[in-house]
C-alpha cells in the first residue's frame, strides 16, 4: 500500500523524511500541505492531522507518524535501511538526529523562513543574526566530524545524514555557503551521488516558483 | 557499577538524564561541569568528554552517550523504566522528546541563559522577545494536550514527561508563569510527587546560589 507523505517543498523537515522514503525505494506519495496559507495552523489540520501544526505526517496504513525524525526511526524500523547497523550505531544515529533538530536544522528552518518568506520590512534582523550565528557554531561542529569520514555515523549513509542535510541544498541564502566548510560540501556531494537523489524541490509538490 | 553524569545544575537537559535516572532508582553519580567558566568550549572537554560541547554526558561502563534524549532511551531500553509500554508508545515518546528538543527545551534554554546568566547589557532584547513568542506557542500546544490526561504519553510518566519538564522547574523567569498554564501546571505537580523526585538544584551540582 501506497504510503503518504504530508509535506511541501519548502519544508527541509518534510524533505528529511521524503528522502528517507525515496532512497528507501518505498511506495509513497506525497500530499502537498499549503503552509503559506496557513493550513498548518488552522484548527482543521491540527485536529484531524497533527496536533504539532507541522509537517511531515507520514500515514502508513493505520499508522500515522508526525515528527521526520520519529519517521525516519519508523521507517528504518519497519523497512529497513539507514537506521544503524548495530545498536551502538543506532544510538549514534539518534543523537545526531536529535542534536540536529536542536542546533541544525530547528536553527536553519526558521532563519531561512526570516530572510526569504516574511516581507522585508518584518525581518527581524537581531534574531537572524543570532540565529546565524548559532547555525555558524552547528556548521563548524558537522565540519569538523566530517573530517576523515564519508558519513555521519558508520560507513554509510544513515537518517544521521538524511535529518542533518535537511535545509542544506536549499538555494534561498540564510547564512549557510556550502564553499566555506569543506567536509560539509563533500558529504553534501556524496549524498547527491546516491541513487534516487532528488533535490528538495524536485522530491516535494511546491517551491518559491509556485508562488511568484 | 554506578554509573555517571556529566551535568550541572542549571542544564535543564542535564536534568531531563538525571530525573530519569533518579526516579528510576538507579546507581548513578554526578560528575559536575564547569559551564560557566567554559568547560564546556574547552578543546579537552570537546576532544574527551563531547564532541558537541554539551551536557549531558552519560558513562556507563564502556557506554559514553551525549544528547539527553539518547540517555533517556539507552536507559529505558537497558534497565525498562520510561520508554512506553508498546512499540507504538515508545513512538509516541520519541516523538515528544523531539518536539521538545526542537521547540521547547531548546527555546526555554536559551531565553534564560540571555535573561539572566548574561550581563544585563548584553541581553538581547529582539531575540528574548522572538524566543518567548515562540515558547507561547509551545506552553500553548502542551496545555492543550494534557487536557483529560495525567501523562504526555499513556497513563504514567514517560521520557516525554521527563523531557519535557526539564526547564519547567526553575526559579528564573524566562517567560514561562506556570500559573497561566492550568493543565501544565496540574502535570508538574504529577511529576513532583513522584516517589524520589527533587527539584534540578538538589539533584545536580551547582547553582546560581554557588556563582552569587
Amino acid at each position: 500500500m501506497t504510503m503518504t507523505l504530508y509535506c511541501f517543498g519548502e519544508s527541509g523537515h518534510s524533505y528529511k523524511a521524503a528522502l528517507a522514503l525515496e532512497l528507501a525505494g518505498l511506495d509513497w506519495a506525497p500530499v502537498k500541505v499549503d503552509f503559506f496559507n496557513g493550513e498548518t495552523r488552522g484548527e482543521a489540520y491540527r485536529t484531524t492531522v497533527n496536533e504539532m501544526g507541522e509537517c511531515p505526517v507520514l500515514v502508513d496504513g493505520e499508522v500515522k507518524l508526525t515528527q521526520s525524525g520519529v519517521i525516519q526511526q519508523y521507517l528504518s524500523d519497519t523497512y529497513g535501511h539507514f537506521g544503524g547497523k548495530t545498536p551502538e550505531e543506532a544510538r549514534e544515529v539518534l543523537r545526531w538526529v536529535l542534536w540536529d533538530n536542536h542546533k541544525l536544522s530547528a536553527n536553519a528552518g526558521i532563519a531561512r523562513f526570516l530572510m526569504n518568506f516574511l516581507p522585508e520590512d518584518k525581518r527581524p534582523a537581531e534574531v537572524i543574526g543570532f540565529l546565524q550565528a548559532r547555525l555558524k557554531g552547528a556548521y563548524a561542529l558537522l565540519d569538523g566530524h566530517l573530517k576523515g569520514r564519508d558519513w555521519i555515523v558508520g560507513d554509510g549513509p544513515t537518517n544521521a545524514d538524511l535529518t542533518c542535510c535537511g535545509y542544506l541544498f536549499y538555494p534561498e541564502p540564510f547564512g549557510f555557503t556550502r564553499a566555506d566548510w569543506p567536509e560539509i560540501d563533500r558529504w553534501l556531494s556524496n549524498i547527491q551521488a546516491l541513487p534516487g537523489w532528488k533535490h528538495p524541490y524536485d522530491l516535494m509538490p511546491g517551491s518559491p516558483a509556485d508562488r511568484a
